[in-house]
């Protein structure tokens, strides 16, 4: 028998299977996986204080890796801990691995404290649960779930991992499992939108998931010089690449009666590696499906399928142009002077943002104008909070400067959302990462109060506006960002942000700017 | 039909049922049970920056109520964020409504983002869950839920709202429906149970859950009097009636290496509404059954039992004397000086607790010795970690808080434990509660550290010890505290700690003291 126990052969499959950082919120069930990351040097351990923060890093860090990574988790609680960060990954087909740590098989019938039904947790998330029962069975569970992870269009596979099967000798490295690759679009589905992009009815591209890279961009640039459809984004994407020298894109917006306008007219809406587009909520009296009536829904690419060869392979269909002809133009507004608003800190970081940047953004009401001020900055990368669960950006922002220690982090991140998963700070201190976040810090779930009177609540009373506040005690974030090993300062004009958020980006490692922006009222 | 809506009728309901504390983190399908917190004055709401420290605080203010609160919570990412504290609320059979808001129902078919299974992850923590799917019924629903929340021995009710069931009118207050009380314990098993404790065999009363408040401790007080029985407590109780004048009891030990002493010898286990022992976790080589070969068990009291009643009858059984012998005699330790460590924060503690205190204590390795100290001081109600899964200390001093607003709450907590729901911090502020919360800041997950070697896990690496560290960059609670509106200070010997703590304990509100003491090695 093999003298590797469970553990050792789990994580050494994981490397060998391209898994090569695993974050971490361990506990006593996991000492044995834990013991075994010294013995596999090249799988990197990242601690987080919060399950929240290690599942939504993972999600940052496949993001830009374009590969997953592991969490580590304690039980069902853990679990628990990570499940709305997972929640957003599963929105979004963000590959991630999850090693849930488990009791000893034999302990399990002992119902003690920490017991809990982890796999009926795990399936709301993962499209792939399995519990490895032996410790010969490690390594090959390990190489199928990072296969199901990274198969298309990418998802969350959980594998649960009871202690024994840790700690026993008989370990047995897998070698890798090819993972389903993205499916080649038929020539008829390609030609039929062709014809039908070409036949002057109002049509739409709606993009969304693989499709925003810089290519696909590209080649649905084409497509509308060629054919006049309109071009959207899905409201919140995992990823966006964009900037000078990028086919740029609107989003849909977030608001459904705004959402209704962009679509209004339309008689055809191509999809791209996108869902059709439905309301965020419900609202009392108006419509969850956004399809215009008389408008025809047709894929050109599913979730599982190459959207950017399916677009590119439309634009030679619609004979496009071999270049697209409207790459956004290299721009930088100019640093604003006066209020602070989230318009002016839009501005500054049209002006200052560098080449390459990845920017994480939950800006909430915040970020509703962010984009314009940014759309000729130098290329970078833009992430969404993907999955409507909040406290998303923070650890996307940690996890994607894991992945691209070279590159500039900006976290943009509304005050409410921020306190979800504020301990992500404590990871960017203590493994050196290069991120500037600034919060916007208004002190209300803004969102909430206008959602408030979209749903069509009457109330004049104090007692629900209380609970849409954030004041009360005032959040002091540069207080807390000490407490957590970030430096920090606070900017209540636009030349005191612009000031601080040049002198952030500057320097290397993690830091935080609190923007005093206006409240709603 | 009724003019008033969803909402406000099952909120009318909750209050009629003796429900008028919701613990809250809302959203948007959460608006119309906002807006209707005004139209029902009785109904308090609380906000909590995070649904951990909702879930927590309910759990809290249900030990001390002894009634349930609600939790208002935002579809399955909200209760994923609550669910660790859900966890440790089952595991305890702690009391607890929850509210969980979903999509429209309409709206559903949509798989919008924030769609997911609510109520397959609520049956993990919940004896009861129900979907209400018309306004008419969300009154007698929320009846339900509080009858089974309150039924013995208590439960975790889920009551998941779709977003038009609150807005719609024709809400129909409920009465409220009986909750199954505990059932008496028959005469025939007292008898049996008194004739094995007079039978001269070494027995062992081991208490748990309800029969550890001050009246069942008095019958077991007698019972050891007339029989020569051992009596040791469950190793994490939801509440004990402690200090001078109340019977004291020890508690099973954490390690089960130390437990299986504890119990060595034992020919008879009786069973008060506690489970027989187990080990917390499993360790190679080491049984998880810590009941000695040739033990019997024997329950007393189940969960569902009267376990009070049981005692008192078991006393007469076995001819006790009328008043229990054993009282603890009221005693104070000295102020301590010099270094300062768990033992001399232990000594504090026991000089200064103020009658009537309540005392959250999740310290973790810091709380081994905190016992022996505080057992002379004047009465209070010490309450731990219940289900395993850290982070419940704050938000259960918080909950205790809301309860009982006339008395002390003194938190004790662990540093590891606190950065999992630190945002209780806020809602203390905001509240203006009265809470002494002691961080133990060792700069560890000290526990783990034993654990590590405890679980035979061979390392030498560094890898293994960093991911147990929580020093780099070192976390400075106080800054943390203050950020979140509750003042703090630091204490680094025994003089400045006992000085801080006697500050803090005299001036109403919350206040934290950051103790910083040795870490392991």
């Amino acid at each position: 028998m093999s003298k590797m126990n469970g553990a050792q052969a789990l994580i050494r499959t994981l490397v060998n299977c391209g898994v090569d950082t695993c974050f971490a919120n361990p506990g006593t069930s996991e000492m044995h996986f834990v013991a075994a990351l010294d013995d596999v040097p090249e799988m990197r351990g990242i601690l987080a204080l919060f399950e929240g923060v290690a599942t939504g890093a993972a999600d940052g860090y496949a993001r830009m890796a374009d590969r997953p990574a592991a969490t580590l988790l304690h039980l069902g609680p853990g679990l628990g801990n990570g499940l709305a960060n997972l929640h957003n990954a599963r929105k979004a087909h963000i590959p991630i691995v999850n090693i849930v740590g488990d009791h000893a098989t034999y302990h399990a019938q002992y119902d003690a404290l920490l017991q809990s039904d982890i796999a009926t947790v795990a399936r709301n998330v993962s499209s792939w649960v399995e519990t490895v029962e032996r410790p010969e069975d490690t390594g090959s569970a390990a190489a199928a779930a990072v296969a199901t992870a990274a198969s298309a269009p990418g998802q969350v596979a959980t594998l649960i991992l009871p202690a024994d099967v840790c700690w026993l000798e008989g370990g047995v490295v897998a070698a890798p499992e090819s993972a389903n690759i993205r499916s080649t679009v038929d020539g008829e589905v390609i030609e039929g939108i062709a014809k039908c992009l070409l036949s002057g009815e109002q049509s739409l591209l709606f993009l969304g998931g693989t499709a925003l890279r810089a290519r696909g961009l590209a080649a649905a640039g084409r497509i509308v010089a060629a054919t006049g459809a309109a071009l959207l984004a899905e409201t919140f994407p995992a990823r966006v690449e964009r900037g000078a020298g990028i086919q740029p894109i609107s989003k849909l917006a977030y608001f459904a009666e705004a959402a209704v306008d962009q679509l209004e007219g339309m008689r055809n809406l191509v999809l791209v590696d996108a869902k059709s587009p439905v309301s965020f909520f419900a609202y009392p009296g108006k419509a969850s499906d956004l399809v215009p009536s008389g408008c025809e829904v047709q894929t050109l690419a599913g979730g599982g399928d190459d959207a950017i060869a399916a677009l590119e392979a439309l634009a030679e269909a619609v004979d496009a142009p071999a270049e697209c002809p409207t790459l956004a133009v290299a721009f930088r507004p100019e640093r604003p002077t006066g209020p602070l608003t989230a318009d002016t800190i839009g501005q500054t970081l049209g002006a200052l943002l560098p080449a390459n940047a990845i920017v994480s953004e939950e800006a909430a009401t915040s970020g509703f104008g962010l984009g314009h001020h940014t759309a000729g900055a130098p290329p970078h990368d833009w992430l969404s909070l993907t999955g409507g669960a909040i406290g998303q950006g923070m650890p996307v922002a940690t996890g994607a400067a894991v992945a691209c220690p070279d590159r500039k982090v900006v976290c943009l991140q509304a005050d409410g959302g921020a306190m979800y998963t504020i301990q992500a700070l404590w990871t960017q201190a203590r493994e050196g990462l290069d991120i500037t976040t600034v919060i916007f810090n208004n002190r209300s779930y803004a969102i909430l109060n206008i959602e408030l009177s979209r749903v069509g609540a009457k109330t004049s009373g104090t007692k629900a506006k209380e609970m849409l506040d954030l004041s009360r005690p005032d959040m002091d974030f540069v207080a807390i960002a000490k407490g957590l090993g970030v430096p920090a300062t606070r900017a209540t004009t636009a030349e005191e942000f612009t000031e601080q958020f040049e002198r952030a980006l500057a320097t290397p490692g993690p830091a935080l700017v609190e923007a005093m922006i206006p409240g709603l009222d």
